[in-house]
């Protein structure tokens, strides 16, 4: 049997205990983007340290100003590139907690109609399962042969869900010791539950929340209805007027940079049969809001988009109060593509909501941090080694996909530390990572776990 | 000294007594909007019957479906009118409670820095404090008199702030108890602190409340962005595509039966010194809002209105969720005038709403009563002798004016009993009802009372 046929016999055979650590990490409710959680973020990160500490690679928490990351070394002194991992341990919040038919903090593990079984819990899929398949993969490595096959970093993080705010100034104070040849992340899907793929086109993003503020007081709306701004009737304007009839985003300069995919890369996405209808109609919808004119996979991965979050103002409570609030709210995220300039685009949108203040309210920006879409080298010779790795555990040729999702961190990565990303991931379009019942299959961890140990082996490879 | 001269001794000795009682009905959380008050309703019922049976007026708590009503009776045997006066227990919800500076159902008099006082609790002006200048000005009466000068009938209700589900059944099934020469209502404002007036035209309404459901579940914005529908951005258009550019309401047929003013109306109006600016300045707003090129009072007496009184949908925590929500939510009102047609206005709304639900999202209604707009006739006797004695008490003229607001039960008194009503109210536009801080002035409360004596006492009059 071959070193990595061991490896693989060993992932098999320890995958119970595998489960059980991942299990011990998805119950710390890590949920970064509320201040009441900075304690299990931090708890989460020390977990984390240990494990690593625990599998031989050297690991600590370091502090930022926000939730911390732990970085860990293992140098193998093979002549191999040197690889970095990313994954982050922070979850989304997880309301509406009354549509979870089971503690989000408490994983279990469901038996499909099927006889297929997932894992059930906040960040089972987004991003602790998927970060788990390495640190399984490099213990199961370490423990078989004695050694990782090439040096490896790993970075954690605990604020993807809220922005990164700490990862640009971490990156840039620790360059040298986190600049590798390679970052592998794992964040991101296969194309179906059969076929695996790896990500080469990401969508940017940037956020941005308005709070728009009319009268002192809250007031009756029969005294002052028609007389008085009514906030909740600026927001809507403001989100109603962002679209044209045809679905475009209205922002002048909005789609600079945006640029048109190639139609041999339209050919290559066709043959992958995806099907709107089904894409759709798992989520109980039928047709295709948006661009028209548009193929659903360019739509999906090649088209910026503004979608509202959230927006509230006035009563929300049982019954009826005639009330006109004294202030509204929303919460905006646009998706980037191409060369699209986040600040350029925060720009265009705040001076189109004030050009929709009245004269008599006022507007308050909350920031949220931007990032630019990314597109992957073709040409880069990992990219091949990966595709091999995956076709050897899978079977099937992997998909070069986009995304309609955001990855900053490889951006970051490319123009910070000079460094390329392989984006290898094992979600799956029904996790319902964000959403309530979030799940990974317990497939894509098991043989998640197995893909990472034979991309590592085949990097090795000269 | 006259006997209404003795009365009005009386109340005033009495004063420190009758804010004892008012203090006792305020700190009733008679909130009718909200389920989980339905106890404190009853309470408040319960308190008043109490109070009526103890001042000599025979008086019982009468069940509904909904919260209970009280009804008192005294018969006088005098020659005069038969009077039914109205006032409601039930109070608005107190959210946002950060905004009171003080408990709002531990009622306390505030001396402000012109020395003037103020009653401050939810429900100060809208209606307790109002309803109680009735009750005190009755006590006095009989207390000094040994009866009342024509025969009262006196009905509360308790569901006045949720649209009064119980009344039209409750006025259907006592209608020979209830029908009486002249119906007494107390929920209206003064024109201004020195200025008595009686409304003689009121704004009626119709609401409805929108769930609009899209996928059977939250998504990530990042993954459907662009494709799947946004419930948000369909309430966002409902709002904002509910007025053109010229504020006038786009819902076909909406300005059937809305009646231009007469000139003379107008003139009369304008004599009232109204300022547009000092109404909007004293909330901290400037510019009129609405229908372009209507006089202000016109535009807030005689212009009918829709306003959001709610909205919202997806995230509203801390931080930022990058989902889709499966759901968004709107309450609206519209203030009727003239002859509209609160059914007909009703499933316009509900036609145009539908024509913006795109084919794979739907939408659920949930109706709230309405009732059409009222104007009062000028030459009814009873209005004559109201103005008599408001000008007997404040020395000044009383302005028939115009509300923005609606009391549908003066138009059910006139359509179901034959009754017309007199509105007289002692409220001002600084109360901030169904706001934090409700007031409610001192001198409208003691002079309320000597108001309604007088009244009493002129209606009497042959």
């Amino acid at each position: 049997m071959s070193s990595i046929d061991k490896v693989l016999a060993r992932i098999d055979a320890n995958l119970d205990a595998s489960l059980d650590r991942l299990f011990d990490l998805l119950k710390i409710r890590s949920i970064s983007t509320d201040p009441a959680f900075a304690a299990p973020c931090r708890e989460a990160a020390e977990w984390l340290a240990a494990e690593l500490t625990g599998i031989g690679i050297e690991a600590s928490v370091r502090d930022t100003k926000g939730h911390p990351m732990v970085v860990g070394h293992r140098k193998s002194g093979k002549a191999g590139p040197h690889v970095l991992f990313y994954g982050h341990y922070d979850v989304q919040p997880v309301d509406p907690l009354n549509l979870w038919k089971s503690d989000p903090f408490e994983p279990v593990i469901e038996t499909r109609p099927d006889g297929s079984k997932i894992i059930v819990a906040r960040g089972a899929a987004d991003d602790k399962g998927q970060l788990m398949t390495f640190v399984e993969a490099a213990r199961a490595y370490i423990e078989e042969t004695g050694d990782l096959p090439l040096d490896v970093t790993i970075l954690f993080e605990g604020e993807e869900e809220s922005g990164s705010p700490s990862l640009h100034p971490f990156l840039e104070a620790n360059r040298d010791e986190l600049s590798c040849d390679l970052a592998l992340v794992c964040d991101t899907s296969m194309w179906n539950a059969e076929t695996p793929a790896i990500s080469v086109m990401l969508r940017g993003m940037v956020g941005d929340e308005i709070i728009v503020r009319a009268a002192n007081r809250d007031l009756h709306s029969g005294l002052y209805g028609g007389a008085a701004q009514n906030p909740n009737h600026i927001v809507a304007n403001i989100i109603a007027g962002l679209h044209d009839e045809n679905g475009r985003i209205t922002l002048p300069g909005f789609y600079d940079g945006v640029i048109d995919v190639p139609e041999s890369v339209k050919e290559m996405w066709q043959e992958l049969g995806f099907s709107i209808e089904e894409f759709l109609g798992d989520v109980g919808l039928k047709y295709p809001r948006g661009e028209k004119g548009r193929e659903p996979l360019e739509h999906l991965w090649t088209r910026p988009t503004v979608e509202v979050n959230g927006m509230w103002g006035g009563y929300q409570g049982a019954g009826s109060k005639t009330v006109i609030p004294a202030e509204a709210h929303a919460k905006f995220t646009f998706r980037l593509v191409g060369d699209q300039d986040p600040d350029k685009i925060q720009e265009a949108f705040r001076a189109y909501v004030r050009s929709k203040i009245p004269a008599d309210c006022t507007v308050e920006f909350i920031a949220k941090e931007g990032s630019p879409a990314l597109r992957l080298d073709f040409a880069m010779p990992a990219l091949e080694k990966g595709r091999q790795a995956l076709k050897d555990e899978w079977g099937k040729e992997a998909a070069l996909i986009g995304m309609g999702g955001s990855i900053p961190i490889v951006g970051d990565f490319k123009r910070m530390l000079g460094m390329d990303s392989l984006l290898i991931g094992f979600g799956l379009d029904d996790d319902q990572i964000h959403s309530p019942n979030e799940k990974y299959n317990l497939t894509s961890f098991h043989k998640g776990i197995r893909s990472w140990a034979r991309v590592l082996d085949e990097l090795a490879k000269s």
